[in-house]
């Protein structure tokens, strides 16, 4: 049970968000704003990103969120978000974004974890300035999002069937207020 | 030295503003919503939850920033600052105030950490849901804010004295482009 009174037909971060909208709306800025780009790290990978964070702050509801996302923009590949998740270095990924999730673990642990041997290993690997400060804040921002989420003990669904909607749904339209406003995705033809 | 290239001049998170204004707008209006309002909890009490976290954090330029702006809503009362972020237990502060920082703390170590006791504890104190609310989610922010800036190895300015300028003018303006836009405080006729 939340430990704040909000709307219990809500899952998660969005009873949080409609419980304050002014709050919410620039955090669902902040995630589009991060996620939704593919400039220098695509999509798929700021979801990869985002999820691998969320695993490793042992949040159910944004772990499974983030992940389904990124498996709508991987062609389904569950078995792959899956293994990013646990186990990224022995992933069929490319090196350089094992080496963006090594410093996101880090960042993870706290800020003063990441190390310059980590972030030479991504540069000599093809990271920018841009993919080392994206991959920082996105992983800084889910520390937030997830403790948000679990320190209001928000309602995560155990129905592991009901993310795949609302992925779809963020992956059609992105990350705004219609995530809290809506209880039910969004009919395709809407 | 800062793992990416950023301008030298600006001290802490405001060069990785510069760096990245797209993600830098919803930042300042997440600070303002969460710390420039004296709705249920004043904006001395906002800075003082956002000041114990970055010292939980070991964020020396966030502890410091926040420290010094608390100040600044505290009539110049530094020593109070400074027991509330190292030793809050035996602050002279209102106990609801205790109960707060005890969530916050919490929240600093991860969101499961906050208790149904701890909330209760607060509660019995009078504290509200959105007392309850704005707490988790300062703490959280700041779990992102003092990540942000460690986790990129930002400049930190080591000089105590320039902290207090930098201070008077968000407590002035308020969390906006301006701190990353100016390289000095803004007169105080501008």
């Amino acid at each position: 049970m939340p430990h704040i009174n909000v709307d219990e037909n809500l899952p998660g971060i969005r009873a949080l968000m409609a419980f304050s909208p002014e709050t919410a709306t620039p955090m669902g800025e902040l995630a589009n704003a991060l996620l939704r780009t593919n400039e220098v790290l695509s999509m798929a990978e700021r979801e990869l990103i985002a999820a691998h964070v969320s695993y490793l702050n042992d949040c159910f509801y944004c772990q499974q969120s983030h992940g389904a996302i990124a498996v709508c923009y991987l062609d389904g590949n569950n078995d792959l978000v899956e293994q990013v998740k646990r186990d990224y270095v022995n992933a069929d990924i490319p090196d350089k974004l094992k080496a963006l999730l090594a410093i996101a673990g880090s960042v993870q642990k706290g800020g003063k974890y990441v190390t310059p041997e980590q972030i030479e290993v991504a540069r000599k690997l093809g990271a920018t300035d841009k993919e080392i400060h994206d991959t920082v804040l996105i992983a800084a921002a889910f520390c937030m999002f997830n403790r948000y989420v679990d320190g209001l003990a928000a309602n995560t669904p155990t129905d592991l069937a009901s993310y795949p909607l609302r992925a779809k749904q963020i992956a059609e339209k992105g990350y705004g207020n219609h995530i809290f406003s809506s209880k039910q995705p969004v009919p395709e033809n809407a």
